[in-house]
């Protein structure tokens, strides 16, 4: 396994991470959701009132796919640890169900999912949706 | 329709708010996952820096049930209204896929059930699955 350094996201990173939201994006088919740009997660990360955190994680520059190193278990540690620092009662992720890697090493760390055992139902108002509500 | 004054949460309107909560949970079958305490919906949403915002809908006495009155559509538009002011690109609620009722509300107000359309699970590690990540 790689050594992998894991850090709080700085500001100079919006970019890599931008550019990291669209190679998951366009793995999980779904490149046309992208619109966030570069300023916004800027602003949205690194403001007065964040509304996200982001851990990074470093790796030396090595030959060949990341994939398959411990990484993402690594990460998601890592985000349990912050979660409990925080109070946090939960830790939930959303993953979709033809993505049966992502799934099976989230059951293997531990993972319930809700959506089998209770039947829970992501819904969406998208912009549009909410400007027509908001009667805007 | 009886008249609805919608407003922001106060801290002194926790007590209430815990109330509801465990209505909900109740009705959702799922009593034993409400942990929380008053004290702690204090803490969370009127300290230095909140983990939520929470509408009120103040309704006059009246007799009788208050379903069937709008009341669920009316705070959905203002919040989508909240959303929008914030800059929010989604609003995203989650629903037991036995509650076709709320389902169809949500439908019919124009949002996508985003686990039958694209597929996506709630996975979630709780407590105890969290400190075994951590290592705690």
């Amino acid at each position: 396994m790689a050594s992998v350094r894991i850090r709080e996201a700085e500001e100079g990173d919006c970019g890599q991470i931008l550019r990291l939201i669209r190679e998951l994006a366009e793995y999980e088919k779904l490149s046309d959701q992208v619109q966030i740009s570069e300023e916004a997660l800027r602003a949205d990360g690194f403001g007065e009132k964040p509304l996200y955190r982001c851990l990074v994680a470093d790796l030396p520059p090595a030959p060949g796919d990341a994939q398959g190193q411990g990484i993402g278990s690594t990460i998601i540690r890592r985000v349990a640890q912050v979660a409990l620092d925080q109070g946090c009662s939960q830790f939930r992720l959303a993953v979709l169900d033809w993505n049966q890697k992502a799934m099976a090493l989230y059951k293997a760390l531990g993972a319930q999912d809700l959506t089998e055992a209770e039947g829970w139902h992501a819904f969406t108002f998208d912009g549009e949706a909410m400007r027509k509500l908001a009667g805007k």
